[in-house]
């Protein structure tokens, strides 16, 4: 690979979400070189969606040599099939909503052949802490991507699993309350831990507090359906104990799940990434105390509890171009 | 390998059991080509255990050719760990209870410095099902033992995981149950599916039902300390209502525990082993029913649920041997 480097020393990332298609020409230290971003729904079709991502790409290639230094394209993006290079159904994406999109094929045909990697953000997080961020080094480890869902990329033996079918790791569909006291989960079952554990879970925990209970708490002041979970952090950060109390929950349903997680893969470590642990400690800390609580007694005080080392608003680009490295 | 093969045509597998030490002189086509066995508990110390398994050994070595027809040696072993070699801190084996037995070393100088690989033996019967059964030619699947205990063993990309420290894949801790209403479990946690779905956990969910209702049952004829899971199998198998409903308590939770298994390595087939899947359908069909009511719907009709290829009264061997394989 380092020969190869030596040519074409960059490749290319692109975030792929649900408004914004961010992408960045980065490095192997993980610095990016150039950035450029379109909308992601401004386009009717997949074609249309990637003529203007060429069109957008070919000056930031340009601003670094051309295609020849570009090694390859990584691509994060919701239900991306890394066996396949496609996106398939994925519901916030207007051209990809009802359909399969070889979005790796389509792109590689219009970037000179060059190799193209797709797969879920939370897949590409995982590869981009191996090889930019806090897992570099480590051969076991579960990423979770706590946002508007929860995502996870496992790493087991070095490698990404995709499983069976490209779609493994997820793990924010674990059961979590079994039976009809679930909370109801876009993934049309109950009880998963996306629903208490994701930036909309936690809201809707605060929610329920508050109609529950008559305690006071800095939340009432905001209307109930307009609270986030970033709403919850600024409260439970001024000392609001019905706030501080949504984080205990959610971090101890966390750290419960993380104990099961232990018993498949026995990680080296549990990192986190997104909106979510901007939190800090007020969801490390709970989630760290249930975990040591509730793990079988052979894995006690083995994992670390990290927090992603990808740089906030690129972390997503630099995720995705990480596994541009790895094709 | 195959040269070496050539020469080296068998490898030694060990079934350590809490009784019977069971040796077998396996092929590559898994063919048991002689057989020995010692009493696991008749030995005060590792070192004693070793000298008598080396002597009951010889003759079967010689029989197919001397130490230089053996390729390597594979143990599986209660809380074998695979990265160091030994077995630790093992319950049930009064020279390994309460310390650290590098008993790969052991037998490798014993037996002219073979390779010697060691894991548990629901590790071994997951490379077993890929190497001799039902699991030739698979890259990510799940062996679930169903015996005393609940084991498993996990093959992600066509390596088995043993996670950080080679105690990885223990999903018979999974919390199935949470808060106190779980039952306890001989890890000292509460709710672990093993404490529901083990031959141990079977009778007692009898003993629950005989003693909450009054139906009628075969089961009250035996005394409740004494039902075992066959007496279930036995029942069940007779059409007795109440043995039937514990199969399909047991399934379903089984199905529930699989569904979410999926959400972390998507495997292309679950394949269940030992003694309790000797009640065949009866168990099979209510897993099989859960995991379909229960799995996230992009892993619906992906997997298989098979029985394990490996002959029963030899499968324990089989699997142990498997690992010789691929040291």
């Amino acid at each position: 690979m380092n020969e190869q480097q030596g040519i074409k020393p960059y490749v290319i990332g692109l975030d792929l979400g649900g408004t914004n298609a961010v992408f960045g020409i980065v490095d192997q230290r993980g610095e990016i070189k150039a950035t450029t971003a379109i909308k992601t729904q401004q386009y009717d079709t997949a074609e249309a969606f990637i003529e203007a991502s060429v069109n957008a790409l070919q000056p930031i290639i340009d601003q670094v040599g051309g295609i020849e230094k570009i090694r390859s394209m990584g691509v994060g993006a919701p239900n991306g099939n890394y066996y396949k290079g496609t996106i398939e159904i994925a519901p916030n994406i207007k051209w990809a909503h009802d359909c399969v999109v070889p979005l790796g094929k389509m792109f590689s045909d219009r970037l000179g052949g060059i190799p193209v990697a797709v797969t879920n953000d939370a897949n590409a997080a995982a590869i981009g802490e191996m090889v930019y961020g806090v897992a570099r080094g480590m051969k076991n480890f579960i990423v979770l991507t706590l946002g508007t869902g929860v995502g996870s990329g496992i790493v087991v033996n070095g490698q990404l699993v995709y499983g069976s079918d490209g779609f493994a790791g997820e793990l924010g569909h674990v059961t979590m309350v079994r039976g009809e006291e679930g909370r109801m989960c876009g993934c049309g079952r109950k009880g998963c831990l996306e629903t208490y554990c994701s930036a909309t879970g936690v809201a809707r925990t605060a929610r329920e507090l508050l109609d529950k209970t008559s305690r006071p708490s800095l939340l009432r002041d905001i209307k109930p359906e307009d609270i986030t979970s970033l709403d919850v952090s600024i409260a439970a950060s001024k000392g609001d104990e019905l706030a501080k109390e949504i984080y205990e929950f959610t971090g101890k349903m966390l750290g419960e799940a993380c104990a099961d997680f232990a018993t498949f893969c026995s990680p080296e470590a549990f990192i986190f990434f997104g909106g979510m642990i901007k939190a800090g400690d007020l969801i490390m800390d709970p989630i760290r105390r249930a975990y040591d609580e509730h793990v079988m007694s052979v894995y006690k005080g083995k994992a670390q509890f990290l927090v992603s080392g990808l740089d906030g608003a690129s972390a997503a680009v630099l995720g995705a171009s990480a596994i541009g490295w790895e094709v």
